[in-house]
């Protein structure tokens, strides 16, 4: 299994920066969600491990050698992109044949039976896809890879529930399997939480949070009761949000809870959604009125 | 406001049955959920309704005036599609005179707000968006159409959850000033659960279900517990899905919950969530291993 590790990265696109100075571990083994508001850098993060694009500064390493230079490790990574990176007249059954020449430990059996259970016809033309069905050639793609790390770029995008459940479930019965490092980089952040080990924020150019998921919910919490009351405990505290709803206010609150305090206000307490605190932490940039 | 009434609506292309028989009715001032799995017929239906397709046999009429006759009501109706209908080589402003020409109602001080809210740059022409921000300009026309049925299919595609959650609100906030028809046909449904009223789900060419959430959800119950007791509970009863972790044991089932046998048998009840229960009663077509 793989360790990327990443250090001083400097990506900008002309005059707009878009990567500034990127401090990073993925060790290897875990599961990771990495968030950010649309446009953030993400695919552009993606992009400089997997070397389609160039750095203008900075290093990454896997396993300790550099990408990019001698024995490079790239082939130990397979990452799917949102953008498609083979001939879109190719059919489905000829893009697996495709990708086993350039990976050795792809797994064909996987990629038939996954093909079975998405109900995807392996005989037709990828562009002929719909946009769900384009996202899963490319996501059975990506679980056959026989890859250490494996990388989804938007792995739902335009995916029924039922599919997005099918998935979920492959990439957990995938790492209980073989204990891969998975890197998984979606909008639909709440219905993979339980999924997620980690989870690191891109926002501002600039890495916001990089901790255990746990670890990030734990430095928060929800306060919610009558508006005078919980202004009352909101008071001298770190508010990231709050939301009325008649006579009711509901808080997003940086730092512990004060058990006791709630009580006597008659405050609910309650751990904040990933989703919900991913949203309040980054609407700084767009997204509110 | 509006009320839009289908009978014996039928469509096939070529041998492909989509839609057979179909009897709906979207009343007035009510938000509706249009759910379905990938390729089931939902965008089939909302092209029928507003007549971009023909159907094969059956009516479509709107307040009793059917569609495509004289005095055609189908500009009561405003249907964000997923395919773009106009020029793409446009701008966005340029948009907006545009759609302001066909529908007199058009509300561009709206338009103007929900562009700077959304971060979007008006003076982008609409091929050069991304996914994210050509689902965002399309969802502002349809918000600011001033059309009293507004429809939106797969409205967050590639939206980010910051997004998301201001388009939720947005059509919060213009249905409780205008009291208008909103239909939602989209994948991401949990977080929409809160926001619909109805629910019509497609499946295999037909209505699967028709009514209110509530009255869905009413109609299952979730079950939990020590993985024996939860069997006994299940005996006699029409069960719809069962998951295991480890000794325990969850299951979804028809029908009112028996709280006393619960009880007894130390086992948890809880009300079904709405994404869960969707992907439950249409997972026999796709989505299963």
């Amino acid at each position: 299994m793989a360790t990327i590790a990443i250090h001083g990265l400097c990506k900008s696109y002309g005059k707009t920066e878009v990567l500034r100075d990127i401090d990073l571990t993925f060790e290897e083994g875990r599961i990771y969600g990495l968030l950010g508001r649309n446009g953030v850098g993400k695919s552009t993060l993606l992009n400089l491990i997997t070397r389609r694009i160039f750095p203008d500064r900075g290093e990454i390493a896997v396993d300790g050698v550099p990408v990019g230079g001698p024995g490079d490790p790239l082939r130990k990574i397979y990452c799917m992109s949102e953008a498609a990176l083979y001939p879109e007249n190719m059919r489905v059954a000829e893009l697996y044949r495709w990708t086993a020449d350039f990976y050795p430990h792809f797994d064909r059996a996987r990629a038939d039976r996954l093909t079975a259970a998405f109900g995807l016809d392996p005989k037709k033309r990828i562009k002929s896809l719909s946009t769900g069905y384009a996202s899963i050639v490319k996501l059975i793609v990506t679980l056959s890879s026989g890859a250490e790390v494996l990388i989804f770029d938007e792995p739902v995008l335009g995916l029924d529930a039922g599919h997005r459940s099918l998935f979920y479930k492959e990439v957990l019965s995938l790492y209980g399997e073989k204990g891969c490092t998975v890197v998984l980089s979606t909008h639909i952040i709440e219905e993979i939480s339980d999924l997620l080990e980690s989870v690191i924020i891109l926002e501002d150019c600039r890495v916001l949070a990089s901790e255990s998921v746990d670890g990030l919910l734990e430095r928060y919490h929800c306060v919610s009761g009558a508006e005078g009351e919980v202004m009352g405990y909101l008071s001298g505290r770190e508010v990231v949000h709050t939301e009325r709803m008649g006579p009711y206010l509901s808080a997003t609150v940086a730092g512990p809870a004060d058990r006791e305090q709630a009580d006597r206000l008659n405050l609910t307490l309650m751990r904040p959604k990933l989703q919900d605190l991913f949203i309040h932490l980054t609407q700084g940039k767009g997204g509110t009125l």
